[in-house]
């Protein structure tokens, strides 16, 4: 077990102590200087990162990988942009959410308190190390952070801005705390110190989630994948079902909210379906099929039981004709992630028995999936999408970094 | 692995889809089949109950365990009255706790739905199996139980209750599940059905709880341990400070919400401690001091390291003197187990310190730390009370019971 992280995640629970009771006037002021201290290092930031890029090149690294780990003045101009963004949210930490007074005089609240100790674990984009720490700082949090071995020396600058920036304002290094070993060991270490911190928030490729769930001793949110479908129903608009089916594929195929299966109402399959797919080949998607869609799309490849599961993130759908409503939200709620499920109908009672029975973090009703986001929904911020049913559930923002407490005044009572 | 354990989860999940839906008449008219049932039974679950305890005497059991175990016609009585008052309570599934507009006419919405799967482990008492079964039903969760091989058979007869009642009113038995056989094994195997279970509940022993956090792959909400402390500060008034210590400890020490600790400012130390100490003493209560409580009560054991992180459970108290209320604050957010923290005080603005700065589930002002409680705290009935930060702090009701989904409406929208 390495020491050092035992003491890291050590040292962000007892700085969590002091951001515990900063008051929003006192954070803004932090990550104001967080973004003076981003600007006057800026040459600094792009030389570390030069350094990461070479090493990356040498070991033969993807574009895709080397596109993510590349920072420009552009991106450093984002990055400060995001923390303003911070800055400008609604601070949610001691908001009385309920209220209520007994019988026998007790006035019990329900506030918002901070969560304590969060800690990160992502790969390759060094922007997450600024955006996550303003998150967490903004919300009352210290954050232990772990990034991918690609961008540590990236990360290792930005940390050292960050901590500056908390010098500037005098508030404790152990707000910010950085894991400098990369190894899965450092992983393990760090997702076994429940006395520290409060959750991990893993962000990243599935494996790496699932060994994180298996092994924590820390509560996790997990971000699950997104094998997300569209169902266009019998009375839908067909125009508006084109649009949208074409729009949560192709928009961006890389993502979590992009459609990866579309069902079809078998009333409508041999009109809208040779439509579709000719918008979605014109695009560059391959078609798979089942019987019904195959019988239609004679130049669709045969969809195997696996793809239904299947969450590609690449210009792939898989298309099913249904007989009827109850059978397209059956087959999302079996085979579906439970992230991001649509239905393009005509019919108000159709439409909300799909919002009511489909059982995933977003449903909607003549919209594309692509809007799962928590900018898009309005949280102002997004520290990632929870699949799961626990604490937080989509897109999740400053009040997903937030606990609870019972606050109880009384004037003397004494339980019978 | 037991497979049938595994066939167990897979039916509760099955049975949780319809469940999903299900409409707050249509759950409570399955509340009230199990009363009816519980009712008609009553002589079959003293049967059972009867052989349980003649099995617990058989290997020694000690009188709390048998107490525990023991049914007779009382308590039927108030395991009836619990399901009745969890008929009378706000169904919360379906709830829009949220509703924004957007600029492009999003319309979106978040709206409380079930869990899904609930799996909860405890131990001796049976009133759990019926108590659980309710609240998990009645927010539209199933239920896959494991209970203590001491109940085994007054839980096998209650399960099956339960199941007639869901006959009754047409819904799959899967929606209660049990699991029969008690040893770790099984305990291993139902913690690891992540695919079916969306989280467990363990109540029980501490050890029991550690063990499940450290192996579960599914989420857990934990009942940690209640290290409570009260503090009297200089300005208390000190016969209210003398009740609430004395309630604290003493009403009922077996459980999380007695005070295990007492801190006392020093400046009334030599005051109030003799007189809350002889009234302690005349209830029973062993007291532990520090070096300043033992110059005062002569008397007293000293205290050790380890006492002032200990949960007793007991008549025991440990006492400290300390200079101020900061001093105060720090010993209970270092030492304590985050549960309940009370100050007495007749300083408005030290309350109000005290209250921002303990970071635990329940914090008090002038009150004893014996109201953590779901029916105290105005929330109608209590599964649990969680220790953990995530999505449950305290007392744990029906919403607790539940998670949320993001319900959008469009008329076409596409992401740009």
């Amino acid at each position: 077990m390495d020491q050092s992280i035992q003491e890291k995640a050590r040292a962000a629970k007892e700085a969590s102590r002091v951001l515990y009771t900063c008051s929003s006037a006192k954070k803004n002021s932090l990550l104001r200087a967080i973004i003076a201290r981003l600007r006057s290092n800026t040459q600094h930031i792009l030389d570390s990162n030069a350094e990461d890029l070479a090493r990356a090149r040498e070991n033969g690294s993807s574009n895709v990988l080397l596109d993510r780990l590349t920072l420009d003045e552009k991106r450093i101009g984002q990055m400060i942009k995001g923390v303003r963004d911070v800055i400008a949210l609604y601070d949610p930490v001691g908001r009385v959410i309920e209220r209520v007074k007994r019988p026998n005089g007790l006035r019990v609240e329900k506030m918002r308190v901070p969560l304590g100790t969060i800690g990160i674990i992502y790969e390759a984009r060094p922007n997450v190390t600024v955006d996550a720490a303003a998150l967490c700082l903004k919300s009352g949090n210290a954050v232990l952070l772990r990034g991918g071995s690609e961008a540590i020396r990236t990360n290792t600058t930005l940390v050292k801005i960050i901590r500056m920036a908390l010098q500037d304002v005098r508030l404790p290094p152990g707000c910010v705390e950085f894991i400098d070993t990369t190894d899965r060991e450092a992983v393990l270490t760090m997702i076994a110190q429940d006395r520290f911190l409060d959750v991990v928030i893993p962000r990243g490729s599935q494996q790496l989630i699932r060994f994180i769930q298996e092994h924590s001793t820390v509560p996790v949110i997990a971000h699950g994948e997104g094998n997300c479908h569209v169902f266009v129903d019998r009375s839908a608009d067909l125009r508006k079902a084109e649009e949208i089916v074409v729009n949560a594929k192709v928009q961006r195929p890389s993502v979590c909210n992009a459609a990866e299966k579309l069902l079809v109402h078998k009333a409508i399959a041999q009109k809208f379906l040779p439509r579709v797919a000719a918008r979605l080949r014109t695009a560059g998607v391959e078609i798979r099929g089942d019987e019904g869609a195959c019988a239609i799309l004679t130049n669709a490849v045969p969809a195997s039981e696996a793809d239904w599961t299947k969450e590609y993130l690449d210009l792939i759908i898989a298309v099913k004709v249904v007989g009827d409503l109850g059978q397209a939200i059956d087959h999302i709620n079996r085979f579906g992630s439970h992230h991001s499920d649509a239905i393009v109908t005509g019919t108000k009672s159709n439409g909300e028995k799909f919002l009511r029975e489909v059982d995933s973090a977003a449903v909607y009703v003549n919209a594309s999936t692509r809007f799962t986001d928590g900018y898009e929904f309005g949280l102002g911020a997004e520290i990632g999408i929870s699949t799961q049913k626990l604490h937080a559930r989509g897109p999740m923002g400053l009040v997903e970094l937030t606990s609870t407490k019972f606050v109880v005044h009384g004037t003397g009572q004494i339980r019978k």
